[in-house]
């Protein structure tokens, strides 16, 4: 199985999909490609929340603002899992998460014709190439160079003093329904919910699913990612918190 | 063959395909994941119209604003598919369109870590689960209980006079075009296709295709699903008529 | 392998689908469903320049702003491909990039019930059907005839004086990312590369990658259809040029 993600929005993931039904036989799988136009951090977030729900495949994800400049091209290997696309960290926080130790390679290529979109004519080929030999087998790739070098992403880690029931962190991502998902783990205060929580000074309620209050209220819960997140029952927390990616949020519980 | 349907929008669907790739060797289909956000109805109408057009399959619908509620999990067998989603209406008139009688199940399931996003982490699986018994072995599954109980959804029966040439029905919904579905079937006045209708007393051209019209030119038509629906041509009818879901509207012929 | 593409966005396409599913065996993978509205020429641009990334396909096709008048319903072999469609003009320019010699057929098909969804009710079945037989015999099929007449499209040519370094075109389409693709072909002046290029009289960078300038920062570029465009690093060149479809371009270099 070969899974597809980017933020080309459409037609040109039509083109990648065509390159891999011409070089290999793979099951393909979309991920999604509407990531946010050349959010790198955004999109990482999501591979890393994604893909761990995936059988073995190799994963070809491209977020790449820096298509054409002398950025690599990146093959991960993560246990049964490869990663291939830019060397920009955007595969770098799924790979940590799908195994304990990670194996990367530099992918050379050819100077394309076209600088501008390497999905199709760099990454998509990676990938069948991957496909064809196993990921196990990657090195028997002669693309394919063991690299030390690469770009890390890693995100902000809140700071918890659970003792004093107290965390200070900040809003990750904001998802299509306007949830607020912060980088900070429910976890920490998982016997709250049902308790109010305050966030950022404010009384909020902690509750369990978005239904628990009325249409329009604010909440906090902890998303299916694991983090607590601000939100409002068919609304938009980040409106309605006026917080977006990046705002630090401290919560007291 | 097991066929997904959401309003997730992106990327949440991602996990669902995961979770199924990983369970089942299953063919998936994407319906949609863009049905309006939390809007039951909606969905439950496209489900209606659209799944009907498949082979025997497994569906999972999922639109569930009582997410992590006590509103139960429902399986559905009609004929020689099943459905499965939440116990909200969701599946039902799909399920009466696709068979005469219908069987219905709960299926249980335990508290899952997140209590936002069954989709992933009950419906998802138990899709899995009835492709791989079959539909015709539901009852095999220790999860799934025969229910006599379950959250009934029906669309609201137009008043038609075919004598008399007249019909008050209201718009069901409006599709990504802007024409504006009425629940009045398009067989109570056939025969007047190519003369005009009335429409809340004004009188609008009745034809056969949009294309009959010259480009912003409103009409009435009986669209792909069976009813009468106020369109324009190249145009958007919910704006032209000033119509939205749940506007009355009668029609004169 | 059957391929869809449309201007249907959700959920319209999921009926063709499952039709497609009834009535053959194939491969199914979506082009896009997100072609804007009934823009025949947008939409043929992009089946040029995807297409021929696939294998031997049948690809069905439809934006069909005539759907329900006397239009015909068109079959074309180019090489081991066939497309399927309205004889709008949609299919053209990509068959004759597929292959250098075409062959057409009328596709006869009754009146369906519905005038207002030929790609559930004529194009799905007909790309089933041709899928069934194979694109080497579509003369086998009763409801093919072969035919010489079809709408026509082309897209204008651009005026070229490359010993005199200038080029007059047009912006034929613009992509989601806003860049604004002329029509013409970036090989005139691609040894022009890394230096400035006259843009109606403005002097711009002309640049192998987006990423060359910093983000906000205007170029020109060529980018992966192999046409000159008008692009913004990390933002929208349609807005930052004041251009849009049918814009006149004069470059000099």
């Amino acid at each position: 199985m070969i899974t597809l993600a980017s933020d080309f929005g459409a037609p040109y993931p039509a083109a990648m999909r065509g390159v891999i039904a011409s070089d290999c036989d793979a099951r393909m799988v979309d991920i999604t490609h509407q990531f946010p136009r050349q959010d790198v951090r955004t999109a990482a977030f999501w591979l890393r929340e994604v893909l761990p729900y995936y059988p073995p495949a190799v994963h070809c994800a491209v977020v790449d603002p820096g298509v054409g400049t002398d950025r690599s091209a990146l093959l991960v290997r993560a246990g049964e899992h490869a990663l291939v696309g830019p060397d920009n960290g955007l595969l770098v926080p799924a790979a940590r998460r799908l195994a304990d130790a990670v194996e990367l390679f530099e992918w050379s290529y050819d100077d394309p014709g076209s600088a501008t979109f390497h999905g199709r004519d760099v990454f998509a080929p990676a990938a069948a190439a991957v496909h064809d030999v196993g990921v196990a087998a990657i090195e028997s790739l002669d693309r394919a160079t063991p690299t030390p070098e690469y770009v890390d992403l890693s995100f902000p880690e809140p700071t918890i003093d659970k003792p004093n029931g107290h965390a200070v962190g900040e809003v990750l991502v904001v998802d299509g329904f306007g949830n607020a998902i912060t980088n900070v783990p429910g976890t920490v205060c998982a016997s709250s919910v049902g308790g109010p929580i305050a966030v950022n000074g404010e009384r909020i309620p902690f509750e369990r699913s978005y239904a628990a209050l009325d249409p329009g209220d604010r909440l906090v819960t902890v998303g299916s990612h694991g983090n607590l997140e601000l939100a409002v029952n068919q609304g938009r927390g980040e409106d309605a918190f006026g917080v977006t990616t990046g705002t630090g949020v401290r919560f007291e519980w």
